[in-house]
C-alpha cells in the first residue's frame, strides 16, 4: 500500500524529519529562555521532545536507508514496533505539550507572572507551540502506521 | 468481529460506563474542592471531562440498545462517526488532565503552595488520577473501534 505519510516512502521521510526539526526548535526555545527550569512542566518539556527527536531522527534514518535500498518496511514485525514507538512518544510529547501549555497559561491568566520582565511568557509560548506542531506531524505518522498495521 | 471492547458488544459497553462513571467523579471531586477556580486549567479539566461524559453516555445508551434488540453497530458510517468523537474527546481529555497535572505539579513541588491549608492539593490530584483512569477507558474504546474500521 502506499498511503500517504507510510514508513519507507519520501512522504513517510518528510514527516519524520519535520518531527525532529520542530521538536528541535522547541528544545532550543525553551533552553534559551531564562527561568525554564523553575518549573518541572518546561523540564519535562524538554526531556519529551528530547525523546521525541531522537525517534523521529532514528526512524528518518530508517525511512532513507529504505529509500535508497528500494527495501520494503511494511512487514507487520517492523509496523507493530513503530506503532508501540509512536504511540508512546505521541502520548509522551501530547502530555507535555499540554502540562507546559497549562503552566504557562497559569502564568499569564490567573497569576499574572507575565507582567515581569524575569519570564520570557513569549519564549515559552513558541516552545510549546513547536512542540504541538511537532506533536501533530507524528500524530499523523502514528495514525498511517496503526491504520497499515490493521490492513497488512 | 467480536472485539474486545467493539460497539455493540457487553465488554464495549462496561468500558463506556466506567469511562462515564470517572469522568463524573472527576468532575465531583474536582468543583467540592476549594479555589479550584483560581486556575483556568481545572476549569478546562471540568469542561472536557464533561463533554467525555455526555459523548460515554450516548454511547453507553446506543450498546444498550444494540443489546437489547440485537442489533449490529459495525457499519463503517457508524464506525466513522464513533472514531472521530473518540480521538477528539481523548485528545481534549488528555490534555485537560495533562495541564491540570502540570498545573498540580508547579503548586506542589516549584511554588510550594500545597503547604498552605487553602489549597486542597490531594484534591486536585485525586481528580486528576480519575481524570487519567476515564481517559485510559476511553483510549481503550477508541484504539478498538479504530482497528474495526480499518479491518471492516
Amino acid at each position: 500500500m502506499a498511503l500517504f505519510g507510510s514508513p519507507g516512502k519520501l512522504s513517510g521521510l518528510l514527516l519524520r524529519i519535520g518531527q525532529c526539526l520542530f521538536a528541535a526548535a522547541s528544545i532550543g526555545v525553551m533552553v534559551s529562555s531564562h527561568g525554564f527550569s523553575n518549573s518541572t512542566a518546561f523540564c519535562y518539556l524538554i526531556a519529551s521532545m528530547g525523546l521525541q527527536a531522537l525517534w523521529s531522527f532514528g526512524l528518518a534514518c530508517l525511512d532513507l536507508q529504505a529509500l535508497t535500498s528500494k527495501r520494503n518496511l511494511q512487514n507487520p514485525a517492523l509496523l507493530s514496533l513503530f506503532v508501540v514507538g509512536d504511540w508512546v512518544t505521541t502520548i509522551l510529547s501530547l502530555a507535555a505539550a499540554c502540562s507546559s501549555a497549562g503552566v504557562t497559561v497559569l502564568y499569564s491568566r490567573d497569576l499574572d507572572y507575565c507582567r515581569s520582565p524575569q519570564i520570557p511568557c513569549t519564549r515559552f509560548e513558541a516552545s510549546i507551540l513547536l512542540a504541538f506542531i511537532s506533536w501533530f506531524l507524528l500524530a499523523i505518522s502514528s495514525h498511517v502506521t496503526f491504520w497499515l498495521l490493521a490492513t497488512v
